[in-house]
């Protein structure tokens, strides 16, 4: 997926332009964190959404924020995306007009989205823009879907060509509009030539005394334009309101993943326990065992195999290279061909090179290790003084004997060999010994006497 | 929840008792532990009962055993409830009639409960004696559900107002019978002045010769004195009698868990993952990532977030603190504000001061951690000599290097540093620097001669 | 389950031979590996079904091959198994032909089976024999399944008793055909008297061009002979074109499994995270806690429990013991009765005796520990030097201190104790104490200094 990117100037037949309402509180989230930064798939909703309109190449993107509105505009900031004050909350009328100003010089066609709708693709972006270019240049174009239980959502009452005839809010429907299906997901494409004259025409006489987007269309209606709408799945403009809908959206997100990543020629022992993340990269014949979990920036080559019980964040994994049981990949952490990290192993900030093997309870902080390197099991980059990280740099076919410490800033020599148990303060030659342990001494029949002891005390309590 | 207590003795309206069959062998278990012994959300079901019934301070309560009293007596002998033996399986009323002594000086109202249907709450059980009480005074008052598949449980036949019309066994049950869906859960609540006589009437005149608790409702019927159903949810009234059943009765609550910590304020990422026990406790934006076991008497205060893979145990995580991913924390485990447990790190017995940290690999047993130590990767309590368990002590800001064995009972003072691989047997003074290591060496060339030798023994096998 | 064997030479009243078609190359897998060579429950399917076929005791088997045929021929190999290619893809009946060469000599019963429909028992295999063999000796036996979802399979048009009237490709199937619910798994059983003749007159006057086995039905009708169907539950022939039919079939054969261990008598605390081989065996009172996955070769004796986030592979684990949180059984590892594995241990190819524990970040390779050892936290036993892999051998009751690396080939004495934190590289004789580890030196202030040293470093910056 693409990431969020500032909006570029691009020279189309007709420009588009995204208002992104997102000042709604949440409430029902309960959460310190506005809504639409809670993430789907290790990425802000808000964020989906705006990578989605990234890829129309936008002449300008305006977010409404209300409360919470320092939150929202410093996650949007570094994309260079501004942002628009509804101070008070008087509907998604009120809500797009805020963003009039800021899109002043602007006449093409706007896009109205919702921060708390995420998943919207470019693609249906795009249809909606199509729809609203065409020959019969509807008014607006209104994206409506069809849930497997309309409930209480309002509803689109349309002509077989999809030219919108009504729109009813639920509670304002008849029994015969409650039984249409086709809902109204609240996302729109207008011209904006068209949306700020009718805009301004949007009244509040209505029992909550807000200001409605949707009325656009009866108001364009009345001035003898017409409205059309165009359909999408249903999971597509799913809405989060509480923490349950975002388990819910995110529960989707990854049904579709799942099938997609076995369809490209994955195999997923137990799809159900993969958890991706948005941009998750994986090659073909690649196998992931049950209970994995990939946080976000994430590449598997070819072959590779991703036991059980691995988290991967920010990692590359070579072709055939293997990563786990239990292994944890931190960020930064790069494995070559073949490479092999086992159970209990945590990498970060560290490369492997091809064919190297550290298969056992050993942490790998900011190292550069050669290939064929074997790390033996409880091998310790001692990385980090309490104050500064220092990098550790182990040569190709070195080996380093288990249970050793490595402090950095050190280097191991290519085929250099650590003695087990060892702690290297000190640059090791290439193919030397390094030993730094003490030497064994033996007390005999001391553990005898040792447990006497204990057994008596243990008894005189 | 409510730990189950020993029955207060309360001057109620009129005072309650319980009756818990739990005599049943419970043979489609295949176990060597009695069935009411098996444990949903980590604590046994009948304990899950008797706490309910704690909440109402009873006046006294009889858990009816047969196959395995000695197990069921020694569960519920902490709480000081009373057993009484049903040495014969001959049917519920016969089990129910077993109680009768302990309870000879007992006249208040009667509920009984079944030791394999868990899950019904103090509100049910309330409700059951409200309408006891009600104005028309009923002979008793059945529990009553509707499964999605009534299938083969015994129908109530009530009128609009849950007056009972008839009480019928699916076997005995006619076809328009059948077509009613509300179905007997067996748990009643009767006062006991109506109980005992009416028990005693009970007959065994059926095909399995034994005493059937409902047939009460129609004894009392056959004076004149009407009963009346109450309804609930079939989840509530869920029984236990094969290992697949128990899975679905923990399922089911673990799904009612996870939708009630969502809406309280907690990120799930993949709820379906996330195991809880029946006491857990979780404060407001704690995010809980997938695969996470909670055992029981864990508190997770606000903003913390658990990483995957991690299990806890009667532990207490501090604000803002972080767990895992893959830690363990057993019982004793407290966290500080701020505190960071990481990948591979266990701890037992131990408290973390805010802001310490523990990251990697790491053993941290019967310890205390002052506020902002850092506990480097691959540092092992040595806390257990084979006879006794000793204590470690580390000072506020004392940094432990990597690789470090500390020898219990040792303190390390505060602010002290311990220098990576060292082996720590006698006491570190504040701020001071303590090594215990083996000297480095190295041997040149050692390794390019010992990789000679072996590739040639190697290439004469 | 039975291991596929080299199919035995038996008199039987008829023998039997299979063929199974193994040619197809599985396009929609995305894969290197051939389709039938993908793995279920940690099985290539092919040998899953070869398996059953071998509880038959077959006279001869044949598995026709194409793409990949090199790699499905080295797969069947060590079970002497046949071979036949099918170098052309010209339908279902021209594979079977090709395996006549290698059956020229047979004149028994013929099962045709396929790799990629892996799941079907030898009970079903036997019941389409014994229909075979029945005394109105029909042409062909068709193995039935009525899907929830008949959707595009050809159906089979039967009268009561199960005499095939028809056989129709859906595309060619009447609306009135189409109603039918009763679908062609493919499986069939034929005696080689007949199915050889009969598959020479098979033509390819059809759009693909291809020689459709079914054809043989018709044409023994042609000629007078009726042909039967037998009927079997549609998850045993669930067939595997894609990667998300693998996964299908793997959980469907998972979900069974489960419920079939809790019939069993062992608990499974949440039965959608455990993940059984094949060949898995647990014993009565076995307790499975959430997230624990079963590679092939694994058995668990009665009263063992297997905590959280564990990985068992050819593994053997006593009566009463623990295994985990977070532990790894390699193959090899065998543990005594009561005997205990931690977390975040790894045990590979070694023995523990009964009561002997390994609690917590250990690695045992290659190792023979001994009853009522003690291996402390931390323990690696560093079995490799890079060429050859050596033993270590620890004694009964000897004690183990933390962080210790035990450099084999090396022996731990009966009743030792090693200090925590040595490297013992020579053995230890019986009730002493080993100790290799340097002595502790400190030295007074310099933590203070080096963190007013650091200080001002950083704030330099």
């Amino acid at each position: 997926m693409t990431q969020p990117t500032t909006p570029r100037s691009v020279a189309a037949p007709r420009s588009v332009a995204a208002i992104v309402l997102a000042a709604g509180k949440g409430t029902r989230m309960k959460s310190d964190t506005h809504k639409v930064l809670h993430p789907v798939a290790g990425r802000p909703m808000l964020l989906h959404l705006l990578a989605a309109v990234g890829e129309l190449a936008p002449a300008g993107v305006v977010v409404v924020t209300g409360a919470g509105r320092d939150q929202v505009g410093a996650a949007v900031a570094p994309f260079g995306i501004a942002t628009a004050l509804q101070a008070e909350q008087l509907g998604t009328g009120h809500a797009v007009r805020q963003a009039e100003g800021a899109l002043a010089d602007f006449d093409g066609d706007v896009l109205i989205l919702y921060g708390d709708v995420p998943l919207v693709t470019a693609a249906t972006m795009q249809r909606m823009l199509d729809r609203l270019r065409a020959a019969d240049a509807p008014a607006a174009v209104v994206l409506g879907f069809r849930p497997d239980d309309p409930g209480a959502y309002g509803r689109v009452i349309a002509d077989a060509e999809g030219g919108i005839v009504r729109m009813v809010e639920y509670k304002d429907a008849s029994d015969a509009d409650r039984a249409e299906t086709l809902c109204n997901s609240g996302l729109m494409a207008v011209r904006a030539a068209d949306l700020w004259p009718l805009l301004a025409r949007v009244g509040n006489d209505n029992a909550a005394g807000e200001y409605y987007l949707p009325d656009i269309v009866m108001l364009a209606a009345a001035d003898g334009r017409g409205s059309a709408v165009i359909e999408t799945d249903a999971h597509e403009v799913a809405g989060v309101n509480s923490r349950g809908e975002l388990a819910a959206v995110e529960a989707g997100w990854q049904a579709r993943r799942r099938a997609a990543a076995m369809r490209d020629g994955a195999t997923l022992v137990a799809p159900d326990t993969i958890w991706f993340a948005h941009d998750t990269i994986l090659g073909r014949d690649v196998t992931v065992e049950p209970n994995v979990v990939f946080g976000p920036g994430v590449t598997v080559a070819d072959g590779a195999t991703i036991h059980a019980f691995s988290h991967l964040e920010r990692a590359t994994v070579g072709a055939g290279a293997e990563v786990g049981p239990y292994a944890r990949l931190r960020p930064g952490s790069v494995l070559g061909v073949n490479a092999k990290v086992g159970n209990f192993v945590e990498v970060k900030n560290a490369v492997l090179g091809d064919g190297a093997k550290a298969s056992h309870l050993t942490y790998l902080g900011d190292a550069d290790i050669g290939p064929g390197a074997n790390i033996g099991a409880g091998t310790i980059t001692c990385n980090y003084d309490g104050f500064l990280k220092y990098r550790t740099t182990i040569g190709a076919g070195a080996f380093v004997g288990s249970n050793s410490a490595l402090v950095a800033p050190v280097a191991i020599g290519a085929g250099a060999i650590v003695a087990a148990g060892s702690v290297i303060t000190r640059d090791v030659e290439p193919d030397a010994l390094a030993l730094a342990r003490g030497r064994q001494e033996s007390r005999s029949g001391w553990a005898a006497r040792f447990r006497a002891l204990m057994q008596a005390k243990k008894a005189a309590r």
